[in-house]
């Protein structure tokens, strides 16, 4: 199959929705963005490689992160994390604070913020220097030694994070965030800081395609097992109100964040990623979600 | 691999689980079940069929009817039919009944009571005879004349069905139930009381792995994408609010019922199905579950 | 004081506000009325009447009709029908069926439709003929042997009454609805479509002004602690969504009715009502709430 | 009549209730406190006073100082407030983070934590030094130059303060709170930590039963419209979710908070308040809810 064709095809026959959508406002640093970027990267763990437009142009990957920190946990302490936050999809995004006091401060998913927070309050727990740790694994991963934060994003982020400080209180007052609430938002904002490119994010998630084994170096990331949950987790949980759509369109599991950016994975075959920084109504990005959909239609390669 | 021996050893290690959890007690006539049943069946789309236990008894197979139900309306109207049903997972159970006003009478998913309502609401709408045109295609998917409802249980579901005639009128209040709310329940109570064993279930939901063909005719039932569709929606809505558990450890696209039944599939390999009426807190069979996980791990062969 | 000249001012300044609101629409015949009525009526205890515009026209008591079955609850079976019921404000009425679910089907009081469904459901369990009952307790109450019900209303209601009847059912699942539906709705309907005028109304509640005791009669309806009790619930929970604005602007117990009208009592002092169909979004008469809002500040006649 | 007799048989009636309930635990400070006291005051208009018990000891009065904020905003922006804060009573605790997130927000009513945030805020706002201000607020009020902060509890409250802060950080996230948070709930934790005796209590609460008006002064501290409207929101927000029940079982309008104080008033009438340190599960004196059950009970002084 021509898959540089098929990139071609996608890109030209999803242009008219380049300008729908809106970038995310609520962080002035991401407002800043120019929306005309689109890029598309497609790695296959057999070792081709594809990409198209601004595929090597870093941007934010905010939520897509919380895969990284997500996988630091696992290792660290393996299925013990899922006695404090839970594998459920989310409902609504509305109810969810209803949701997580009705459920004694139990997130229901660790991809929802209050989730994310908890897994941070763990790495922040478990590690010496949690934000260098963090940075170590995804340039291991990634095997880039460049990747990094964004320090203006992450302050800009703090400056307006009035919300995720409600939620980090509420999971505190339920008792399930160990630490102070200052540390636990510091490291999750930078974690959402990080910058990566189409191509670096599609590289990198190849371990998550490749049974939690890094594909050049044989290195296991997780175990068959771990890395199974983890997708099996970004198939129900990865696109906040968005999941069962994205899986009935596209039939991936994958992780969107609201700098526009989303990567998706086919266990065993591939991974994709796919930026376009304005986004619909439930926070991911249009051009990016129809990209996808053609990608999966075109080529045949769903999990499905 | 010698799956007649898996079988076996997922049949003696979840021995232990057989008296855990509770019969459905809320419908009459299913709490007169024997609870010490346990049958188990394994078909390939390659031919070959594997079994244990009591896989040809039949059983009321409730909720796993919603997905022969379903397959009719995306027969009948295609996608349209999810402008009157939505495709997002369920979140908890307990706050449905907001979810349902929140949302203007638009189900969350077609496998949550209100939206299989929905759903056959539109075959109640579109059909001459639709109770006879229901089994007719059960029937011709199974290739089994012999399958059909059991009054008994859907005159004992209707005698205490209240919540689902609650959400029924509430559907009706929002427009969203076009019939006679007795005609509708009535449907969804014949519908939910169908029997078939493991064998037949996991026999018949080969369909659903073979991209929507009959395997031995190779009639369509659904296309390609219709039947991928159908398959992301049991992947992220087939397990009430446990939908992410079962990603999570058996990491297929499946099916329960609160008969005891589960059927799930891996798409173009195979289709396994389970039977064991107790069921855990969230509905769910309590050694199917075990089962179902055992399976994917001892085999390897999930979608992650 | 010139009560007569206060009901002249408050009717010529009020009098911009007669067309703001809509009249209910739900109800078939509701929407038929003549929205242009507007109706005033002052009883007082010691004998003396005022009354202004149609104060003789009888209109659709609808909701405030609850404050006759509630009484006659209390006569019958006294606080023990607050095991079904509570005597709570219901806050936002956008969450009612989840709070009803949340607190195992016992309303939060006996003024929001669940609340009145449970007492319709005891009065049809404790009296041979509870349509006739209510009646004769209705004309007693008013020495108006007149009074009726209106049975194109009722039948009106029943057919439009799918909120309602998922009520009833959704109370029936929780246990604490003990008769057939259709028989407490029946009773229902008809018990909210009662037509009264103001003049009427405002004669019939001098009872619950008046300790429990008819005025005239000396007749005991209510002992001295059910008839507190009874304006109580008025005061906190007689005006939906709008109990606390009506105690804050008026403050006087109270209860309206989607035909647009108002009751509202001083204990030991005075009985008022008024009627003017169009309805703000909370479902209580736009011109009837700045009525009495003017009422008690132009004669200082509040219970705060 | 002999109100001192009442007094004496309230208490001697209400003892069996002494050990029932348990002490506010969540701010580690109150529950140091000796649940054994047990206190009761009346103040009438005219002048008389009775007291009984532990009438002169100060105690925290929690909640019951939200009335002085309130008073204290009211006067510098009248109704303006009533932009931010809603005067509706709440319905269920468990969704009070759901209801203020659904009315963007806006909290239900003064009273409840989240709508005292925003009075608290409002006052930060206008004033040069709010805490000292509120103290010569109060001390006017009570022609008591003595009473102040406990700064103990006020540390304490702070240090588990947690859903409070996520209160307030909500609230910011939807723009309805113009200072710092941590400015804010300084101020919130000061005032909730003043101390007062029960005698001093109902002394000063006859301002608000003397239509805003200092009884020996005559100072108008509200205008009478502004007290009767103070007096409302009492009566219909003042308990918790338990407004209903005092209103029901009481009917006074009052207020009451964790540290086991209530106050109540009946307009034109008199003033009394109670301490008992041990609440029941909605946060109010088991026994002070009992005593002012019989006191209106006896003495036939409730304002329905």
């Amino acid at each position: 199959m021509d898959y540089q064709k098929i990139l071609d095809e996608i890109t030209s026959q999803t242009a008219y929705l380049q300008g729908k959508g809106e970038v995310a406002s609520y962080i002035p640093e991401l407002a800043k963005v120019d929306s005309h970027h689109f890029g598309i990267s497609l790695h296959f763990l057999e070792g081709n490689h594809f990409q198209l437009g601004d595929a090597e142009t870093r941007f934010s990957i905010q939520s897509i992160a919380k895969v990284f920190s997500l996988s630091m946990a696992i290792r660290l302490l393996d299925e013990t994390i899922f006695e404090r936050v839970g594998v459920e999809p989310s409902g609504t995004a509305f109810n969810s604070l209803l949701q997580l006091d009705y459920e004694q401060g139990i997130p229901r998913n660790p991809f929802i913020n209050a989730g994310a927070l908890v897994i941070s309050d763990i790495l922040v727990s478990e590690l010496e220097q949690p934000k260098q740790a963090l940075l170590a694994f995804v340039r291991k991963l990634s095997a880039n030694p460049e990747i990094g934060f964004n320090p203006a994003v992450a302050a800009s982020e703090k400056l307006q994070g009035y919300r995720n400080t409600a939620l980090a209180n509420l999971l505190k007052s339920h008792g399930n965030l160990h630490n102070e609430v200052e540390e636990v938002l510091d490291f999750y904002f930078h974690l959402c800081s990080i910058e990566m490119s189409c191509k670096e994010l599609s590289r990198t998630f190849l371990v998550f395609a490749n049974h939690g084994k890094i594909p050049g170096t044989k290195e296991e990331i997780l175990s068959t097992s771990q890395a199974k949950r983890l997708n099996a987790l970004m198939q129900t949980c990865g696109f906040y109100d968005e999941a069962g759509e994205f899986s009935f369109t596209v039939g991936l599991p994958g992780k969107s964040g609201v700098g526009g950016g989303i990567v998706a994975i086919h266990p065993e075959k591939y991974s994709i990623s796919v930026w376009s920084p304005k986004l619909n109504k439930k926070g991911n990005s249009v051009r990016g979600m129809k990209a996808l959909e053609l990608f999966t239609t075109k080529s045949g390669l769903s999990v499905f």
